[in-house]
């Protein structure tokens, strides 16, 4: 194999991970329109859209090997692709609980799962997720700006939210066991997915300033 | 560095691997003791040895770096460091849930979780969660009798309690919201403590049958 080709492996590897972050920035949304809009078309389309980007993450895990046997990559290489590894199971965490949000929404079609009480509240949680996501995938696809990127990169505004729920969920909450029941999921997931997004865009930001 | 040195770098990953999975076992037993017979001091060692586990876990991802990079390993030893850091993360996430649910125990101590009607279906989730555990460490330490390991490997038992409690959660549940909010999230974490533990397995099982 020619340095050219073992260079590609490389590239395609990289190029695949920020494929990979950028399609979750629609899926996230449109798991969240599905939820807050009551939207079962979204929703729909949300399992679908889970459903290629795990045939991705599944790629991206099994070329590791073929790239790592054909490249032997050292130092700043090697621990990208040890980084990739890992930011592709948070990825692959993130496609599926943004299907469980949309799950949710499809599950109580054509009620909305969501009481008025807490809309605004996910409303909060879908944007602070979708932005985080947006983080991800930008620091990934363009290694730039990462000191700048990693300032605003936290999910304390996530923790916050699901524990201000959480406060909600009490024996004068008026809408009954199963709504609860769901909101506290929904809750979960949001915050699971937000966390897995700082993942990813830590170990690109660790990767950045650490070889600097 | 000599050969001899490439070969303890590589045992010694594969110790810790063993040691971190075999570790879990115990955490979950006890997190679940914490839980089932409303034990405090058993919550708070499930704490402590959490965020020992942790360390371990971190020091795993930590040395994965400098193994590829010293041994430059090929074939079937790259499929293992690769796989284990799948199951590292995997580990992580073990060992994150217990705490969970440890932390819902010690979060209603003096009072029970879980209300007297859904605790047979906790006792049969702690059960399985464990053997699970288990049945990880186990093919995680041998990597023998895989086959036979293998065909015990689901969580569906876990699917279907799960989806066997979530009946219960109904308008007609007489616990209140808090505990309803408790139970829905205790019955997602042992369901995904069990998909992690059977994720280590998996990776386990398909290194040594993919290899021979």
């Amino acid at each position: 194999m020619s340095r050219y080709t073992h260079l590609a492996d490389f590239d395609q590897l990289a190029g695949m991970l920020a494929v990979a972050s950028r399609d979750l920035c629609p899926v996230i949304r449109r798991a969240s329109a599905a939820l807050l809009e009551v939207d079962a078309e979204a929703g729909r389309t949300v399992r679908a859209e889970v459903a290629v980007a795990r045939e991705l993450h599944d790629r991206i895990d099994g070329s590791v090997p073929a790239v790592l046997a054909r490249r032997q990559p050292v130092a700043s290489d090697l621990r990208l692709i040890v980084a990739g590894l890992r930011m592709n199971g948070d990825m692959r965490r993130m496609g599926a609980l943004a299907g469980h949000i949309a799950g949710v929404a499809l599950a109580r079609y054509p009620e909305p799962a969501l009481p008025a009480q807490v809309r605004p509240t996910f409303v909060a949680m879908a944007d602070a997720a979708a932005r985080l996501a947006d983080k991800a995938a930008l620091v990934l696809a363009t290694r730039d700006r990462v000191d700048a990127i990693q300032a605003g990169l936290d999910d304390d505004v996530l923790d916050a939210l699901q524990r201000s729920l959480f406060t909600k969920l009490t024996d004068d909450w008026p809408y009954g066991i199963p709504a609860a029941v769901d909101v506290a999921m929904l809750g979960r997931y949001y915050e699971r997915f937000a966390d897995h997004a700082v993942g990813v865009a830590r170990q690109v930001a660790y990767l950045v300033l650490g070889s600097r």
